[in-house]
């Protein structure tokens, strides 16, 4: 990427700043778990109110729900999960470690070979045919290829057996398809109407994480668009936009995003296709439009027993809606979002990393800081005042250049300097992070300089 | 109480309103989970933002984070949640079902008996005693009592053997905790200072949950005060203040709150209470504040070899930080919530159903309603300015009454209506939900009339 930025370089950053540290760091981590800092919980929370503002207040005939992470075991019978959400693995004999054979062979062929299109027979030929071997050990001594669940189990009650299996949700879809009578009863709303979600799914993934991309606990922001049939096509086009359009209100620069139409649909779908990302590990998933026909409420009325049917209140007609899914990981969209804010700037004598956030998802809005520190107690009103109306932080540590440096790195649009002259004249500096100019302001207009930028 | 609800009265509203649906609904539920439908999710997101807004934005040096659930299996053996979380059970041998023992004694003693200071073998005493038969079967046939732990468990990677075995967590507190060196070094924030954080625990509860009051997986809203030893007892003064204040902001009746010092501490903790809320089931807690003294550091420090010292950067006074912790459930919190804001409220014709909430945690803040069906362009045209501000809804179906009642059992606190004058004269009307007194005023100055109503 043209800011020369390493998958390594942002991790460093990001446990530097606060961003985000390893999960349970004091106890060496738990392998793909990460915790979010004060200001990367900042940052998650404006980009799901971002999401949210766009795609349930302000989205067409939208409403929300928040779905329990357990659900009764049939859900997950009925939308596959049970029978077909696995990886296939193998185990080498010699060192006794597990691995997907999918990912051997996309390492193998240097990604030459779609292994999502091989049966199981397919990849083992492919493995024995190119003697393929552990890239842990050097032998090639596989097992055979054996699907394994990448759902968590555990077990509800206190008997551990098979009848109290639950499972964490792996996905959130299922919240929202599980929902929708009731949610249809409650707001009365009519076909075409889209529920929406934000919340945690989880993945019992062995294979490495690239940071927050891949982790085993992970927060999805998804809506569902239910209409007839005949309306899919163009809802899939319309959620396309949308979800673009999004990106690039974010911030995202065009040629850093792109559609790809899915190489291989589920058997259900009708059209598939991902925004994918310039990630530092090359072109990755950023979020995903499917037009799942009525696959998901069919499912449901089969293993429920209750019906899915929506009737159309003019014209009468029955039928069970179809679903145009949009669903973006929250994590990693936090990820493009920090890889694209990202910059090392030159300047007079010295570099800069910026963090060149759309002010309205950016941690902290405001910094204070006093010129010197017995300017502290004027500079304490100022950013307590501030403090009632946005995220500010405030710094009287080091030269004033240096405190810039530091919000630079954090993404703060604005820093507010108090100078002598302010106990006098009731002005602040006011520095622009971007563009690094500076203007002369009233305290009083502070609030509502800023507040209009942040509007998103 | 007197606005005369019960529980039962109380979930079939949230039922039928679309705040709170049963989990899993048309798989007849999973026991103790619940989904927030539209109006939930809204309610429970302004609380979070109201609560994170005070603890966080505008509280004196305090830091989020946002911790995984699935932390590192050590983590739960230095709290001590492996060895002692968990709950006395006993099995009737003739009905083959699971009870607490201590519940037992509670019911049967009518709550005269503390059952929480007793040994297991008290416990069992008492019960033979008193001749405790099971509540199921009416047998006296008891097993001994076992200690069952409330972790969920389930496994990391794919072999489930005990080295991989980890669990759902079942506090948030070792979140803040665990990161204690984390935030310290990257905010460079000098002792005493606050970590806060809110996301969901899970408990493997098998007691009837009372609606959301007790469900096995939840939210908190958490803030960790770290602090010297002597400012503790300050601090915990402190935090008992602004836990009743905050309360009392989003609208509580005083004399529905009352502060209940723990019967029995943790061996650790040198003082702890509750806020307890008169819920439709009695007197119950709704929020904790605990003087942790430095146990929960001094446990991570021993469990991993990482010192937790922190060194006085003025007096080089080296300590382990001491804790108080401010406490609240999110769900538990929205359900107090919509028990004090429920009311039905005698009219001339009518009983209207209202819930008084505060108007910034008010799932909608406005709802646009043409007086007739012909008025719906400009009634969408007005709608479509206004959510772009904050949340609203929109509603052309029944008589203006109706409608009106529709708002007010959502606790909507403004309506707006659109009729022929407003063609004219781009004025509206807008209505009061708690004084029902309506005024008319500028079209273009309705976000400006509704937006300082919403601050908190």
């Amino acid at each position: 990427m043209e800011n020369n930025l390493t998958m390594e370089k942002l991790v460093s950053h990001c446990k530097a700043t606060g961003f985000v540290y390893p999960g349970s760091d004091i106890y060496d981590g738990l392998a793909n778990t990460w915790d979010y800092g004060p200001i990367g919980v900042e940052l998650k929370n404006n980009i799901k109110r971002a999401w949210w503002k766009r795609f349930v207040q302000e989205n067409e005939n939208s409403f929300g729900v928040d779905a329990a992470i357990l659900m009764n075991p049939k859900v997950w019978e009925a939308s596959g999960h049970v029978a077909s959400f696995s990886d296939p693995k193998m185990d080498c004999k010699s060192c006794k470690t597990r691995h997907r054979a999918d990912n051997l062979i996309e390492a193998h062929s240097k990604g030459a070979v779609k292994p999502d299109l091989m049966t199981n027979e397919e990849m083992e030929k492919y493995i024995a045919e190119h003697h393929v071997c552990c890239p842990r050990c050097g032998n090639f001594n596989w097992t055979p290829i054996r699907q394994f669940n990448l759902m968590f189990e555990t077990s509800r009650g206190t008997i551990g057996d098979d009848q109290s299996k639950i499972y964490l949700r792996p996905e959130t879809a299922q919240g929202e398809f599980v929902n929708f009578l009731n949610v249809q009863r409650t707001t009365r709303a009519k076909v075409p109407f889209g529920i929406a979600q934000i919340g945690k799914a989880f993945r019992n993934e062995i294979t490495p994480g690239n940071f927050i991309f891949r982790t085993i606990e992970f927060e999805q922001m998804e809506h569902q668009q239910f209409c007839r049939a005949d309306q899919s096509e163009e809802y899939y086009k319309t959620y396309k936009q949308k979800a673009w359009n999004f990106l690039l209100d974010l911030g995202f620069a065009e040629d850093h995003l792109k559609f790809k139409d899915h190489d291989k649909l589920a058997h259900y779908a009708a059209a598939a296709c991902d925004i994918n990302y310039l990630f530092p590990i090359g072109w990755s998933e950023l979020n995903g439009i499917h037009n799942r026909t009525n696959y998901d409420l069919s499912r449901h009325q089969e293993f429920s027993g209750k019906s899915m049917q929506y009737t159309d209140p003019i014209t009468n007609e029955k039928y069970i809606p179809s679903v145009v899914e949009y669903s973006i990981g929250c994590d990693r969209l936090l990820l493009a979002t920090l890889c694209e804010a990202y910059a090392e700037e030159q300047l007079e004598n010295e570099t800069r990393i910026v963090m060149h956030f759309h002010p309205a998802i950016a941690p902290y809005k405001v910094a204070v800081l006093p010129l010197q520190k017995n300017l502290s107690e004027k500079a304490k009103e100022v950013y307590n005042s501030l403090r009632k109306h946005f995220m500010c932080t405030y710094d009287e540590a080091g030269s004033i250049g240096k405190r810039y440096r530091r919000q630079d790195q954090i993404g703060t649009p604005f820093c507010v300097t108090i100078d002598f002259d302010s106990l006098e004249d009731n002005c602040v500096t006011i520095r622009d992070r971007d563009t690094m100019k500076q203007e002369r302001i009233k305290i009083e207009d502070i609030a509502k300089f800023v507040s209009p930028k942040l509007e998103f």
